[in-house]
């Protein structure tokens, strides 16, 4: 027996780090996918191999390596394989459009379309329980992820999220836009820059609290608009939202370079997105408008990513009965 | 007779365009001073040359050109003359270390400077008077001034402004720093920035108000910060304030590469300083990193200045009996 299964990654649209302190974020699925094929082989072996890292691993209950980056798939695997009772070995070939750890969710959207692949070969797979799968996964990379990526590459569209109270659909109403990404080339590191602001919030809560209560009003209108298709005010808001992060201290040269070259290029919007302190920003553009963006980007960046963003979550594109 | 006074300029330190909304703004007099030469000659003209312009124009009862760009030089050293029932003519030169029409206060200090020469002939100065002069002088030159340029430029030192509420004195306790100014090379036009944050914090009232009342406690805190000689908080909050004016859409690509430049090379903090859209960035310094600070900026801007604190207002630097 033979499945594919595809799912997407995602961008933060509006509100990464206010997230943190209970504000409101918004995550939405683009069409850059990681894809999971699987096989079922005799034994009890599941074997992963990744293209983009050039790298296999066997694992056997006797031998697992936890160690290995590709454990939390295995994970994702070895559970997708327990929910539907099948006792073979798996052999599993993952490839992605995604670039890795730049904040676009690509080892959720690889746990995603494996535990889905996996579950297709003999169920019609439940979404709940695909997105549960890759969570436990998400929790050998991430330690605390907050099941954004996981939720939104298996449902796809577009999610506000707010800690401890989790997710609401966004119902997108978008014509004729896509989001351009294009990565500083600096490698960010996500902890250091969410203890960076907790500090600088820490000793200047008074001026900081009005900017997070500001980032909390922008994340819903941001959701409004995205119901509305209301491209312009999304765009806005986005800009505004750059500003706040750059506020609480995450921005870079790098990222007000791309930022503004994309602005001046004809973004409705453009932000920096995830982290901060190096890795992504993230632009929204007509779809007349993309070529120059692209251009202009290109220019500054080595990897610039046309992302449409994408209804659809995970999807089985193959299945064979052999 | 003959007497030369000086002025300083200004640097907006934080809270401009809020300042709009009735918030607080904090002004500092750096010292690049202009100077106004002043001689008193026969029959009744003033005439007034200015070295950086390159003009010199005469004006007399019977020939007014309201259209110079000297007359509210003029109009201060008539008011001046005045006041101290001079009734012989004048003969002024200008000179001026303050980059013209760009946010530094050059016309206020000029105005200063040249009522404080005109009055010095004959009495001793009286701030009151010289910065009441120069204020209408200042209206001549941009319609509805604030009385920030004359105050500051008059009386020297730090100001905390509120609109319609008038001027709170900081008593300065700096030591070892100074202000380095750098400019985009990018005109500015303050009333088009105006109208352009006017026209989106009306579309966008209820994510900016909060923007707004972080912009007000900051600026509180830097006047504190000023009193207690706290450096660090100052160039901080400094760098809070440029996010937020990065929000409010005043920022350009030139006005962040400039900021971030100047806080890589070792800055206490940078912003952009005025109404934005163009014109300068001001950055904090330690003495010990300003050549550092200095240097990064020269590389991509042609009109750096390093600005010292100024506590001193206008100054009588000359005076003869002839």
């Amino acid at each position: 027996m033979k499945s594919i299964a595809s799912a997407p990654g995602k961008v933060i649209l509006v509100g990464e780090h206010f997230v943190v302190a209970g504000k409101p974020a918004i995550a939405m699925a683009v069409n850059l996918r990681a894809r999971a094929t699987v096989e079922t082989v005799e034994g009890d072996r599941i074997t992963i191999r990744s293209k983009e890292l050039k790298i296999e691993e066997s694992f056997s209950p006797e031998s697992i390596n936890t160690r290995s980056p590709l454990y939390p798939v295995y994970i994702a695997a070895d559970l997708a394989r327990r929910h539907i009772s099948l006792e073979e070995g798996l052999d599993i070939t993952i490839t992605s459009e995604l670039p890795p750890a730049a904040g676009m969710g690509s080892s959720a959207a690889v746990s995603v379309a494996t535990a889905a692949a996996v579950i297709a070969l003999r169920k019609k797979i439940n979404r709940g329980i695909v997105s549960k799968i890759a969570f436990e996964a998400e929790k050998i990379v991430h330690g605390k992820p907050s099941g954004i990526d996981n939720t939104i590459s298996t449902y796809g569209g577009a999610i506000l999220y707010v800690k401890g109270k989790g997710f609401t659909r966004i119902n997108l109403n978008l014509k004729d836009v896509a989001l351009i990404l294009a990565d500083t080339g600096v490698p960010r590191s996500t902890g250091e820059m969410v203890a960076k602001v907790r500090k600088l919030k820490a000793r200047y809560g008074s001026v900081l609290d009005p900017v997070y209560e500001s980032a909390e009003i922008l994340a819903c209108e941001v959701a409004k608009a995205l119901e509305m298709g209301d491209i312009k005010t999304i765009g806005e808001l986005m800009n505004i939202n750059h500003g706040l992060l750059s506020a609480i201290g995450v921005s870079t040269l790098e990222l007000e370079q791309l930022v503004y070259m994309a602005r001046n290029a004809g973004a409705l919007g453009a932000k920096l997105t995830g982290a901060g302190g190096g890795g992504l920003i993230v632009a929204l553009c007509h779809k007349k408008s993309l070529p120059n963006v692209e251009d202009a980007l290109k220019k500054f960046s080595k990897r610039v990513y046309i992302a449409n963003i994408s209804k659809r979550g995970v999807i089985i594109e193959h299945k064979t009965f052999l």
